[in-house]
C-alpha cells in the first residue's frame, strides 16, 4: 500500500500514521519527493481491511498495491481450476460446455421436451429457474419446489446435468437435492449472506456478475464463497448496465480474458441476458467462445410467445441446434472442443 | 401499450397478435401509417406482465404507455404520504428529519456518546449497522444481535428513534424488536424475497436505491413491499455508479424531484455514501434539502480513524453540529423546517 | 409518433395539439383508453425535428415510432454497402480487412518498417496518426503534415492503403491528398461541422463511436455525412465508457450485430482502444470477427516502450503476425475470409 | 509515480526500467515488499507524459501520484479566480450570476423581449446559440452570424453581457466581436484544436463538461486553454450520461465541491441540460447554489411550444422570475448573494 501525503503534512501527522501502521506489524518505507512525500507500506496490507487510512490528517490518498482477493487469484493458484461432475463432465478444460433451457421452469412435459432437444443439439446441462427474481411483484415468480422436481425428472430422462438459481438462503438445502450447479443471479452477487451460506457446501456454484459490478467485485464475491471452503466456483459474464439502451445490457466480453488473467476460475458467458434479443444471441455466443469462454448458458424455448419469462431472448430449439453447429466451428478455430 | 409492426408484417401475423391480445380481454385499435402500422392496446396493460410480445412474428417493438407500478404512484394517491412514529415524529411533512450515527455499531459507550451528540445537534434518529454488507469477506461484518441491543440502549438514553439495516430475511423478526425503521440497503434493493417478507409487517421501511437501479426500478421495488400490505415506505437516494471515480458514487439529486413527481412516498438522501468523502458531505447535504428531500441520513463518528467501517465519509460530531445549523438555514430558505 | 396525454388533459389542450400537428400536414388518430388517451401521428414524423411536443400542456410523453435516421438505415437500403478502393480492396464484402500500424506516426523509417511487417502479416491498410487528439496539452500532438508524407511513402513502398485521422476541418483538404480513408475519432463523433465538411467529399470515412454515444447517435452522425452526399461511410466500435476501470474502455461487441441489423454500412472494430492493454487485444480481435465485423484496426509498434502514444496497447509485429493467423481461422469458421 | 513490479520481475527487467527513468533525470527509490517490489519515481513525473511504462517487461501497473494538470490546480493557485467584466460584473466572488435566455437565437424581437424579461428578473447575462450543435442533420442549426448580431442588439438594449457558443475554430474571430463569454459545448470539450485556439485570446471561456468526461478530464481540457495563455476559464457542470433515462442527463452536483477543492476556477451549473425537463429545473437550480456554484445558466423562452430547440427544458419568463426570488433566498442561506 502506498500512502500519499498532502504537501503540507506535518511531522506530527506523519509520525501518527507511521505509529498506527507499525501497530499492525507492518514495515514502512518513506520517500520524500519534490512535491509529495509518500509512505510505502510493506507487509500484507489486507490486515488493514478494517482500518480507514484516508481519514488520517495529512493523508491525500491511499493506493493499494495488492488485489484485495487472494484465493481466487491466479497468483495464489497458477493452473486453471477444472470442475468435475459425477458423469465425467469437466468445466474449465479443453471442452466448452453449453447450458441450455427455458428462463423459468413452466410445465413438466415442456421442460422434458426442451431437455431432449438441447441434449440432441449437444448441450450438457439443462437450465431453468424454479425461483425467479422478477422486477415486478405482479410477474410470474416461478413454480418453486415443484419446478425443482421437474428439473430432476428432465435429468433422469436425458442425463443432462441441472443448473438452477437460489435466491434465498432458506432454500439452499432444498435446491441442493435437485441441482448439480447452484446459480447465484446478478442481483444477488453481493447478497453476502447467500454467498457465505453457499460457501459452506461442496456443490459447484455459478456466480453471475452484478449489473454494475466491476470485475474485481465479482472476484471478491467469489472470494466470499471460497473463503468458506467451497472451491468449485465458476464466474459468469451476463452483461453490465451502461447508457446504451438498444440492448438489454452491454455484454462485456473483455471480462473473459481479464478474469482468465486475474483468476484461475472457469468463465461462463450468458449471451441471452447480455443482449436480451434472440436474434443477437448467435453472434455474441460465437464471440464469447472466440474470446475464451469455458462455457455458455443460453435460453431455449420452443414457443417463446408463450414463455412465462424472457421470451424475447429465447432461441427456438431449431435455431439453437444450428447455433451449436456454428459454435463448434468457432471452438475448433480457437483450439477448443464443443 | 403500443405495438409497432415491422414494415413487412403479414395479415396472418397481425391477426395472430390481435387474437392473442383479445384473449387477455384487451381491446385493440389499429392505425396504418405511411411507414408503419401500429396496434394500440386499450385496457390495463399490466395483465401482459408475463406475456412477451416482442417475440411475435411481425413485431418491431413494444412500447408501454403506463408505468409498471401502481400503489407507489402519485396517480394512485395524490397527497404526500406522511409516516408517523410513536413519539410524534412525522417523515414526509414540513419538517425535515436527520438520521445520524456511525456506519457500524461498534461499542455501547461509543454509540451512546454519538447518540447524545447527534441528538444535541438536532437529529431525530440514531443510525448504525448491526449487520453490515461488506465487499470483502475479511472485513468487519457487524456485531449482530449485540449491536441491536446497543441501539436499543441508545434509544432509551436519548429518546432518538432507531434505524438499522436488515440483510437477511431470517433476521427480520429479531431486528423488528429493536428498530423503528428497517433499512434495506442498496445491494438488496432487488432482493425480492427480502422485500416480500418486509412487506408483511407494519414497520416503516427505508429502501435504498441500488447502485445501478433506475428510478423506476426503485419504485418497482417499493411496489413489492406495498403490494404485500406495508404502506410505510421511504425511498433513499444514496448515489449511483457512473464512470466518475473521484467520488465513491454519483449522488443523483435529480432523483428527489423525479420521485416526488412520480410517487407520493417520502424521499431521504444519504450524502455520506453518495460522495464517500467527509469534506464533500456538507455541500451535498445542503443541496439535497434545496432539491426537496424530506430527510437526510448522515454518518457521524467521533474518531473516524478508528471507525470499523466507512471512516473516510464520517463527520466528527462538532462538524455535524455546524452542518445542522447550516442545514436549518437552507431548510428555511425552501420553506421547510429542521 | 405517439403522444400520450396526461389523465387530466382537457379538450382545449387536445385540440391545440391536434391543430398544431395538422399544420405540419400530418394526420392524427385518437385512441381513448381506460387510463390514458393517446394520439397517433400518421405521416413522416421527421418533419417534427424542430417541434418540441412534450412541452404542450396536457402531454405526458412523446414516443417516436420511426428511427430518426434514414439514409444509413437498412430499411432505406436493404443490401450491404461495399466500399471499393483503387487497388480493388473492398470493405463490406466477404473478405475481412485489417488496418494496422502505430498509434502516431513517429519516424519515416520506423513507419515503413511497420508497414512492411503488417503487410507481410496480411494487413491491407497502414494506420497512423499525423494529428493526434491527446488528453494532455503536454503530450505529443503528432507530426502534422510531415507525418502525412511518411504515410504516403509507406504506401508507395508497400502498396498498403492509408487511413489517418482528421481533427480539424481546416486540415481536410491537406489530408485528402495523402489518405485513402479519413478517420473521424471518437472525440469528434459529434463535431458536427467536421462531419458536414467531410460529407462534401467522396473519400471513404471511418467514423468512430464516441465514448458515450449510443448506437443510434453513431448512426445519426453517419447520417450527417451521408446527408451531404458522401455515401462511403464505415462505422467503428472502439469501446464505450462504463464504470469498469480495469480495461481502458468496454468494447461493446454487440454493437456489431446491432449496426448490421439497423444499417447497411460496414462495421470495423478497434480492439486496441477498446481494451487498452496489449495482452487483451488478441481475444477481443477474434471475438470481433466472430461477432460479424467487416474489419479490424489494430495498433502495432515494434518497440512499444518507445512509442510516443498508446504503447500499452500496441502489439509487436511478431505477435501481430501470430494473431493474423489465428484470425484467419476464426474468419473461416464464420464463413468469411481474411 | 509508483511502478509496481510483477512478482516474477527479473533483475534485468528492473535495471532496464531504472535506467530508462534515470534518463529522464528522475530519481528512483526501490522498495521490496513481501509480495511485490515497487519503484518510487521522484521528480516531476509529468516529463513521462509521452513515455509508456506499463509496457516494460516486468511491470504490473503504474500509479501516478501527482494530478496531470498544473495551472488549473488549487495547489498552483490557492485563492479563487475571479473573472471581471467591463461593466464590473465579477464571476467567482460572493455574488452568484445567472445567465439566461433561449437555447437558440431565433428572432430579434423575441430575443430582446427575453433579454428584458430575464434582466428584470435579475439575470446578468443573456445566453443564446447562434451556432447550434444538433444530433440530427435535419434539425435547426442556428442562425449563424445574424444570430450574433441579435445578441449584440439585446446587449445594447439591456446592458446584459452576452454568452454564446463556438463550435468551429473558423468562427472564433467572428464570435469574439459579439460575445463576452465564449462557450465551449459539452460535445467539444475534447476538441483540442478548438481549446488551443480559444486559449490564444483573452476572452473569458465557459467550458462545459463532456457527457462522459471525468472531472479530471474537464480540468485537463481547461489546462489546454490555460497553457496557451488564457486564464479566464469557467467550468460548467451540465449533466453526465448514465444509465438513468428519466432525466436527459444526470446532473452531477458533487462536481461543484470537487472542482472547488481541486481547482481555483469558478463553477457554473446548467440545470436545464442537466435534467432536460422544465419542471425539474427549479429544484436543481436551488440545489446547485446550495452545493456552492458560482453561477447558473438557464434556458428561458416565452413560448416553449414554438422554440426551435430544447423547448422541453425552457422556463417561461414568469416561472423564471419566481425561481430567481427563491434562488436569492437559498443564496443568502449559504452566505452568498444573487
Amino acid at each position: 500500500m502506498i500512502i500519499v501525503l498532502k504537501p503540507d503534512a506535518t511531522k506530527e501527522q506523519i509520525d501518527h500514521i507511521v505509529e498506527k501502521l507499525k501497530g499492525f506489524g507492518l514495515q514502512i518505507h518513506m520517500s520524500k519527493g519534490e512535491e509529495r512525500t509518500i509512505i510505502g507500506v510493506i507487509g500484507d496490507e489486507r490486515v488493514l481491511a478494517n482500518q480507514p487510512l484516508e481519514v488520517f490528517p495529512g493523508v491525500e490518498k491511499v493506493m493499494p498495491i495488492l488485489q484485495p482477493f487472494k484465493l481466487v487469484s491466479r497468483e495464489f493458484k497458477k493452473e486453471n481450476t477444472v470442475i468435475e461432475f459425477d458423469n465425467g463432465v469437466k468445466i474449465g478444460g479443453k471442452r466448452i460446455h453449453v447450458m441450455a433451457g427455458p428462463c423459468a421452469v413452466e410445465e413438466k412435459e415442456l421442460l422434458i421436451q426442451i431437455a431432449e432437444d438441447v441434449k440432441a443439439a449437444g448441450a450438457t446441462f439443462i437450465r431453468g429457474g424454479a425461483f425467479k427474481p422478477r422486477t415486478s411483484p405482479y410477474a410470474f415468480q416461478g413454480l418453486g419446489p415443484e419446478g425443482l422436481k421437474f428439473l430432476s425428472e428432465a435429468k433422469k430422462k436425458t442425463g443432462l446435468l441441472v443448473i438452477t438459481e437460489v435466491m434465498d438462503p432458506r432454500d439452499i438445502e432444498l435446491i441442493l437435492q435437485y441441482t448439480d450447479i447452484i446459480q447465484i443471479g446478478a442481483r444477488n452477487m453481493q447478497n453476502f449472506r447467500l454467498l457465505t451460506d453457499v460457501g459452506g457446501y461442496e456443490k459447484p456454484v455459478l456466480l453471475k456478475r452484478g449489473l454494475s459490478a466491476t470485475i474485481k467485485e465479482l472476484l471478491m464475491s467469489a472470494e466470499y464463497i471460497m473463503s468458506k471452503g467451497n472451491t468449485k466456483v465458476m464466474l459468469c459474464e451476463r452483461g453490465i448496465r451502461t447508457f446504451e439502451t438498444y440492448t438489454r445490457n452491454t455484454l462485456d466480453l473483455s471480462a473473459v480474458p481479464v478474469i482468465k488473467k486475474l483468476s484461475h476460475l472457469p468463465v461462463i458467458v450468458d449471451p441471452s441476458h447480455g443482449v436480451g434479443k434472440w436474434d443477437l444471441v448467435a453472434p455474441m455466443a460465437k464471440a464469447a467462445i472466440a474470446a475464451g469462454a469455458d462455457g455458455l448458458i443460453i435460453e431455449v424455448h420452443p414457443n417463446p410467445e408463450e414463455a412465462f419469462s424472457d421470451g424475447e431472448q429465447s432461441l427456438k430449439p431449431k435455431v439453437f441446434k444450428e447455433l451449436m453447429k456454428e459454435l463448434r466451428l468457432v471452438a475448433q478455430a480457437v483450439g477448443r472442443e464443443l
